[in-house]
């Protein structure tokens, strides 16, 4: 039986056409949490079988009753997947509003406090729009069911944390988003979410958004004015903050050690630099949410689906993420 | 002796203040080739004391006095550097005017065909500036000396080759010169760059401008309306390309033996793949000029010159990297 001080984590399914069902019984098997799964028992029972992992899958209704214990996976079964019709690794409306349902449970369940935090696996956003979810993804659909719009994305890979000022908008669209008000509130989530990390005094870096950081002006002046009096009012509310920094060594900076995290002026200013250290092990972590939610940062992985060979690096660093959170 | 048949390099000793000429004198130690070093002979034979390697400098005027003996380095010798007022790792105008005069030598040595390649070691732009030259670096002098004006930048560091559509511009100019025309040349420049590093049919991949490439037009046009269209010039002229593709992953796929180029759309989203990638191993190769021409992909370290610790990995890939193009 796993220990009642462990924070309890909410783990969704993620699509059951997808990975999620097995690289949570993976995870699982190697890296045990107190968790409940949000998903479908059939499905989860299925996935053991796969994966060749010898766990009871335990179908439950509430989180009460939930019994913890070893070699056993707690499921709140939301029986939404007809296992006749399930088809791995392809894209269904089935699929798809199944895997919004375990959202939404979940999101339900971490806002009335009957989970500590929420842990999602992958979904599809084809398959939530086919299923008539018009979302491109778990963000969004969290910013709306939490009323929390201005949700910031952090991707974590080991000691490298990047959020980001913006994300799913055209390049030319995140330039103009590059603004001081917005930039200062990343600022403050960032140093908030990293202290949940376990680092009491975040060292915190902000990229420039032009080359060089703007070479003093000669290429792009958002640096001078927005970016610099941004980390100026941070720096007056007591943050320990650097930059703007030149956006190709700032990364690099971070991931040897300089700084705790890192403020990323566009999604793939941060995406790359995370990308090229760490593909595995990298979560993505809202911030600006009510709830703790930590999530794979990774897709369905369709193509590996029903085959029990998914990595489950990601979720277990997720679930890891979260927990820290939660005890902080 | 070095063989007759290796290729003859010119490599420029850069800013005298910084470490150009200690990189110089370690590289050719772990790493000789047959080069003239076009630079001032009492600086290198500064730095071959600094550096502790037992080496003659020998100094020349005209190559053909050059007699490539073994512990020895020809310096073709400009005479410009006044030791008595040299302070390394400080900016000056004398520092400037030298590494400039350097420049325009081995270009004009390469422009003749008395040497193969030009290979330069770093200089300052602010001493550039000091000195009465109002260009932002390398690039851009040769450029206007071998009046070439479309130079793309090329960054290699092992299997990883990255060209760019743009550098030196700020991030929203950056988004406006994503044009098909330039995307194509740019792919045609690549294909003839890479096969000069030995690879016989380059596989070559596009990067998309935006996050997730676009998502089908959902985060910007370019990739639909410029990107796509250059791609399928490209392969219609015969060359091997995928893409347009995600941004965060298409490096990570390079880098892992997928494809031997990526084009880059700006600065940063290249340059941020391979500083991640391999920090000390950078090669910057400039494509669509009259010569050809590599250097060290890092700029004057003041901060160690003169201590003989400077680092000279980046410099011995750019010699080599020279050598092997000479010879294809």
């Amino acid at each position: 039986m796993k220990k009642k001080t462990e924070p309890l984590l909410g783990l969704t399914m993620g699509d059951p056409t997808g990975v999620g069902a097995e690289i949570i019984v993976k995870a699982l098997h190697s890296s045990p949490h107190r968790v409940v799964v949000i998903g479908d028992a059939a499905v989860m029972r299925a996935a053991a079988k796969i994966t060749g992992i010898p766990v009871e899958i335990r179908g439950i209704r509430e989180i009460s009753e939930a019994e913890f214990r070893e070699r056993a996976i707690e499921v709140v079964d939301l029986g939404n997947v007809d296992m006749d019709k399930l088809v791995r690794g392809k894209v269904s409306s089935m699929g798809g509003s199944a895997a919004f349902d375990y959202v939404e449970m979940a999101a339900r369940l971490s806002m009335a406090g009957e989970i500590e935090a929420m842990v999602t696996a992958p979904l599809s956003k084809e398959a939530l729009n086919m299923a008539g979810y018009a979302y491109p993804g778990h963000t969004e659909i969290l910013a709306q069911l939490c009323k929390a719009p201005g949700v910031v994305m952090m991707l974590v890979a080991s000691d490298l944390r990047v959020s980001h000022v913006s994300t799913h908008v055209s390049l030319s669209q995140a330039c103009k988003m590059v603004k001081k008000e917005r930039i200062g509130r990343v600022l403050q989530l960032t140093n908030e979410a990293t202290r949940l990390m376990g680092i009491k005094r975040p060292r915190l870096a902000v990229s420039g958004l032009n080359p060089h950081a703007g070479e003093g002006g000669l290429f792009g002046n958002e640096e001078i004015e927005e970016i610099r009096p941004a980390i100026e009012a941070a720096r007056a509310s007591g943050l320990d903050v650097t930059g703007p920094l030149p956006p190709d060594t700032v990364f690099r900076r971070a991931w040897q050690g300089e700084f705790d995290a890192v403020i990323a002026m566009y999604h793939d200013q941060g995406h790359i630099a995370l990308k090229m250290a760490d593909f595995d092990r990298g979560v993505n972590v809202s911030l600006g949410l009510p709830i703790i939610r930590t999530s794979v940062d990774h897709g369905t992985v369709f193509d590996k689906a029903g085959k029990g060979t998914a990595n489950p690096t990601s979720m277990i660093e997720a679930m890891k993420l979260a927990s820290m959170m939660c005890q902080s």
